[in-house]
């Protein structure tokens, strides 16, 4: 039953994921309140209401269950016991569920979960001190470093490729790690997985282009055998039943001679999933809605093929991005020259048929920040190879104007 | 050029078409503002603010306008002098023209303008009193006695069947008005036509239900012959010749033989033309957005076949549409019997394939009232007939509450 005053979904973070969730969520009738430290978030202007406050500060969560009929999240930096908490005060569901979240949010523990689940993953190991890493070295070969906690679009991962980057390593991960063998894949792939009420779905595989890992284009379906594509959704949903409570989660895969690993998992509507918006019948972020609320899901299809395109704060000036810098709010190389953001040459990505502008209404632009997308789907039968072309050479048009 | 404090568009109205404006800006990055007198309208959630105050009241729109980059109106009932004032004094553009908004306010003088362009348009005839309608009677047989001002969904307009009928209907429609031959039309067709910065764009021809002159249902393309949609396309071009200003424009037809007629035009994106937001390549929405502020168009092509179908309040139940009746604030038989809007049956609608749900969070259902749509596009390259039957069936499905 919808209407009267309508359900209202509190979302703990305000960024662009909460302002798509909010664009969803208004034609399905339901109304978003977000809360996030920073004023005037991306969400604020199609949300009902934005409340200030810190991602873990129970005061400002507890206004937000307050309002909401249930709660979710659109970033991890959540504090899940204070969630747990909030929303158990005020009697409201909270959905994926808050140890889910504590899973997750380390990378060992969610590793060593899938592994035990028999999840095709990288081998792995825990990490304590320079003694362990050399371990791992002598076992894997090449690995990443991973900081278990608190990484962000490669933020926290370091690459090591012989022992005596090993210290270096350490420190720039400064706190407690995993290593994994250095996967010498042939593809990513990923896969938008949705844990509705008492059913389950997934998205077609997408394929996924990184660039300092840092996602830059998805374009669907990937562009691989039918059987990796299958096998890549199968492993998806298999990742779901390890997870506690309703929700889309993004599944980040490995395409390795055939086979699939899973690399990495979020709890939230997930950037390669950004192409569902034009190119499937449901977007994840519509799904999203419909799960929190325990409503059914919608059709995952695809309905054209179809390409995606980050938009990214001053890619070409950018510093190299530092590894193992602790994370921010959300936003890679945070203190690097933040200034207004003025973006040109939109008239040729609006003037191109079939290609979709999305701007997440940031007001400053620092380098490699995520500022908006662009999502192309065929207008005169064009295949992926073609829109991907497109989608690239759209926001490589697209500049900021200096202050 | 966008980013930076990003546009603000002000909209004169609130309600579901204010609404979806807003939803479809939120993409693009542009802001949002309403002005309603109705506090709380459908489009606040998802709008950066919704102004109090009447469709005339300068100091209403006078804020909107300080508020706004660009002006347009999501209903006409907004006094074009105040709007014209306001925007003068803020310094900025507005569209459509107030020009353009007198002209089609006044139903005589509409159709006055496009017959002298060679626009087809049934034959009519000014009615001031008795007189005047016996001869339109006595010239055109059966007519339809329209007010020249207020009309809105079928209220103002009264068939005449017979000389007895007349006193009746001029009592009824109480005002300047004009009589219209009566058009046995073969289909009902309308356009979506849009007038950009030296461009313009019309959408495939959907073709429309009408019952008590409200709008059931929309299915598009239009199941008739190529050359009579390729007609009303043609058509609705020459009409938007005539208009001053850009935007979106719903050109509603009449196809009779093989030709078609220019019923009606509303300056405004048009219930008709809801189908595009998920079976066009951009929505109507959309691209109103990027008329008003003189940005370039979007691609009009439909991406499949589509049907859409019309939520309104309370249809068995409902007391037939007294005609004539004053018009409101935009909804038919606003005084009956307003209750809580609680809709059931939506789980249907949400688990099947293809179709969307749009509920357009209004508290309150009246018999009549437009509450929501449901679109359906194929998942399995279902055709226009057996979408439009889903679509119906769905909206069937949906129930409101009891208090």
């Amino acid at each position: 039953m919808i209407g009267g005053d309508g359900p209202t979904l509190g979302v703990v973070g305000g960024g662009q994921l909460g302002r798509m969730l909010a664009e969803a969520a208004a034609a399905l009738g339901v109304e978003v309140v977000v809360a996030d430290p920073t004023p005037d978030p991306p969400a604020a202007p199609v949300a009902r209401d934005a409340l200030v406050g810190g991602f873990d500060d129970p005061e400002t969560l507890g206004r937000l269950a307050d309002r909401a009929d249930a709660l979710t999240i659109e970033i991890e930096l959540v504090d899940p016991g204070v969630l747990e908490r909030v929303a158990e005060e005020a009697g409201v569901p909270v959905h994926p569920s808050p140890d889910t979240l504590r899973m997750i949010r380390d990378k060992l523990v969610q590793k060593r979960r899938l592994r035990e689940a028999g999840v095709p993953v990288p081998a792995f190991r825990p990490v304590e001190d320079e003694a362990d890493l050399l371990g791992a070295i002598e076992e894997f070969g090449e690995v990443m470093v991973k900081a278990r906690r608190g990484g962000y679009d490669g933020r926290g991962n370091v690459p090591v490729r012989s022992r005596e980057e090993a210290a270096e390593a350490l420190d720039a991960v400064s706190g407690p790690a995993m290593a994994e063998e250095m996967i010498e894949f042939d593809r990513e792939l990923s896969v938008i997985a949705v844990q509705g009420d008492g059913e389950v779905a997934t998205f077609p595989a997408g394929e996924n282009v990184h660039e300092d890992e840092i996602l830059r284009e998805t374009v669907a379906p990937a562009r691989t055998h039918d059987e990796v594509r299958e096998r890549a959704q199968s492993v998806a949903g298999d990742v779901l039943d390890l997870m506690d409570g309703r929700g889309v989660y993004g599944v980040e895969l490995f395409e390795v001679d055939g086979e699939v690993l899973v690399n990495e998992i979020a709890p939230r509507p997930h950037n390669s999933g950004h192409y569902t918006i034009e190119g499937a019948v449901t977007s994840q972020f519509g799904q999203h809605v419909r799960c929190v609320l325990g409503w059914p899901l919608g059709s995952t299809a695809l309905r054209d093929p179809v390409a995606m395109s980050n938009l990214l704060g001053d890619v070409e000036t950018a510093r190299p991005l530092t590894r193992g810098r602790s994370a921010g709010e959300g936003d890679p190389a945070g203190s690097d020259d933040p200034r207004p953001a003025r973006l040109t040459g939109v008239d040729r990505v609006l003037a191109t048929p079939g290609a979709s502008m999305h701007w997440y209404g940031k007001r400053e632009v620092r380098p490699l920040r995520k500022m908006g997308h662009v999502t192309v789907v065929p207008t005169e039968g064009e295949g992926r190879e073609a829109l991907l072309g497109t989608a690239r050479e759209l926001t490589d048009g697209l500049t900021f104007a200096d202050r």
